[in-house]
């Protein structure tokens, strides 16, 4: 019986862990996989042969749960891209000598649209140098829900889940004042705007805020901006404004570089953060309070207010790619299908790498008003299942219980 | 049968409409209370009669268990301070007209320290101008815990519980990758370190972050922290530092205003951040990657990861006050005596508003490390009942539910 490998790449999420629980749950009961291995900090680690065994570690599934529940990557990630193996293979060689003296037949790495591009060469190599022991799989994984064919991304449902949170308690505590103030919130995304886009889940109970969205699929103008602002608080006292980190002007260049025109001198682009650039426009044009604030490595990472819906299809793709590798299964990735029929469900299917690999699906423009400063029903309607539902944490003084594997 | 108002005031917090809860559960139930009124947006509100009957709209238990895990202040804040009615008396004759007007029996104002100045003036102005059929009450409320007197300060536990949280995501998040990283927290706290210390709760179950906590009792030493920075870099990869934004140099003077001394003319003053000044000296000394993150409004309205303990005490608080208000009790406020014989409790007791307003209660000293870059055991002792307990929260729609009042 061979023995399996998987490792995480890319940033980190809370849902990175559930699929590695996926992994090692159907691997321990399955009866088709000998030992499991987990390499640390991704391909960096296996080619230093940094591998531990899982299996005594996580030898109880309270344990696999509880490691469903642990935000970030338990065993380390990278961010190494591997040269192309046609002008200089010696890692492909070592990697493969590696993995075979740990008997692998199964090497399953969880990663984002980068890290894809590592199973896409690995896969390749293995098929045109016909080693045919070791099957090479992709899970995927990433906040920014920037993953082509799939449905929506593991992770992105969590980090939805703590933005529409964390924007519907900001607009509490904005409304407390009777006083005119602009809070803009940066939220990641560099070229894609899922996760702001989420911020818009936050008026789904009926409040008003976000009262503007702007994701970097459209152009952004500075001076639309501050006319939809005076326009807002001209209606009501707090406007909140959700911006993606991404957002770019006519010509395509980051609001976050190029600045405020009028401005520049200011040194922005030291600064990388467009809500800081935004603040001092409406401070200079509209004069009122503003402030702005930055969901930075929290939205990544909050796995307290992680989305149940998120970690239980995680840990299902994870359980499925696994699977699928020990039915022969070799260079592709899992993807979600969504079923929407009789209510939200989804299936697990496999396309091949390529078809995912350092690709980005945006926005789809349709789903954006025509202003550009709001999103459509559609794209509620298409992120509100993401969110729903929510984990039984378990609390330990006070904090989530978590496990540590590395 | 008089009836009673309560408003709130100054910053809000995940646990201000808990103390709100509680004094309307005693209204309602205790049959010694006509109606219950709220002024909205604090005593500027009431001035401008802007006042709603609350017994309608909170007229079920349900809803005033939902009000209690409803972030921020239901009823809307202000920052007003009066002028001394010895030089000024016009607005507490408006004052106790309008309350006459409505048949008050009971004034319960709940705020933190700047708000106690408001109960402080009024209680005294009704005092030596023979008021008595108003009894005025401050109910206590900061998410800064800088309250004299008590032991420590509705609304904190639930910031500081929110804060260990984040800082254990944070440390998850930060050992994923195998690159030398600091990340720098900065905490709110003016003028006193409460809230950077509850950080270190996130050691609780053996995590190693922060690996360095400032407080602003202490004076900070830019080279200090450097040459911290160093030792724990060379001892582990990622670092993480919590820092409170008010530090201060052994001047006095504070960290964000003075900055980084070698580059003054960088303009720090503007970004009024302390991370943001020690990222930029941890650059330039130790050349590493770094980032800066303000945990920002959402350490204060973040009701998602509210403490039970907290929403309890508070709870009851506002309870004891309403029932020492018709039992005759006026002109004092509130406060936790702490019972550590057998397990945590705490019992409500009532001293002067004079004791508590406008007056700050710093981190003892004593509690902090002779290096001034960490805290005592004796600290977290303190801290850890404060953020026990889990709420039962209900979600509606993959956000938690709230109740909106105003």
């Amino acid at each position: 019986m061979k023995n399996l490998i998987v490792a995480q790449s890319g940033g980190p999420s809370s849902a990175i862990n559930a699929t590695l629980a996926g992994v090692c749950k159907f691997a321990f009961e399955s009866g088709k996989i000998d030992k499991v291995y987990g390499g640390l900090h991704g391909i960096s680690g296996i080619l230093e042969e940094r591998i531990i065994e899982l299996n005594s570690i996580l030898d109880k599934d309270e344990k696999l749960d509880t490691l469903a529940m642990t935000p970030a990557a338990a065993l380390g990630s990278c961010r190494k891209k591997l040269a192309d193996y046609k002008e200089d293979d010696k890692e492909y060689k070592i990697l493969i000598d590696i993995l075979r003296k740990y008997n692998i037949g199964y090497f399953i790495y969880i990663g984002g649209n980068d890290s894809m591009d590592t199973v896409y060469k690995v896969a390749k190599y293995c098929k045109e140098n016909n080693i045919d022991d070791i099957k090479v799989m992709g899970a995927p994984k990433t906040i920014d829900n920037d993953l082509c064919e799939t449905d929506h991304s593991p992770g992105f449902g969590s980090a939805a889940k703590y933005i529409a949170t964390t924007i519907s308690e900001l607009g509490y505590d904005g409304d407390v004042y009777n006083v005119p103030t602009v809070n803009i919130v940066e939220i990641m995304g560099r070229d894609a705007g899922w996760l702001t886009a989420a911020s818009g889940l936050a008026r789904i109970n009926g409040h008003h805020v976000p009262d503007l969205i702007y994701l970097c699929e459209k152009p952004f103008d500075i001076n639309q901006f501050v006319s939809d602002v005076k326009r807002k608080i001209a209606e009501k006292k707090t406007v909140i404004v959700a911006v993606s980190e991404g957002v770019k002007n006519s010509e395509g260049r980051y609001i976050a570089e190029v600045g405020d025109r009028k401005k520049d001198a200011f040194g922005h682009v030291e600064l990388a953060g467009v809500g800081y650039v935004l603040k001092n426009v409406v401070k200079r044009e509209i004069g009122c309070k503003v402030r702005s604030m930055e969901l930075s490595l929290m939205q990544r990472c909050a796995g307290h207010i992680a989305s149940k819906t998120d970690i239980e299809e995680s840990k299902l793709i994870g359980y499925e790619t696994a699977k699928y590798a020990t039915e022969g299964g070799a260079g592709k990735v899992g993807i979600f299908l969504r079923n929407d029929k009789n209510g939200y469900s989804v299936e697990v299917d496999f396309v091949e790498i390529s078809k995912i690999a350092n690709k980005v699906k945006q926005v789809p423009i349709e789903w954006i008003n025509e202003e550009g400063n709001d999103i459509k029903q559609e794209l509620i309607d298409y992120l509100y299942p993401l969110i729903q539902g929510e984990l039984p944490l378990k609390y330990k003084g006070g904090i989530p219980e978590t496990i540590v594997i590395q």
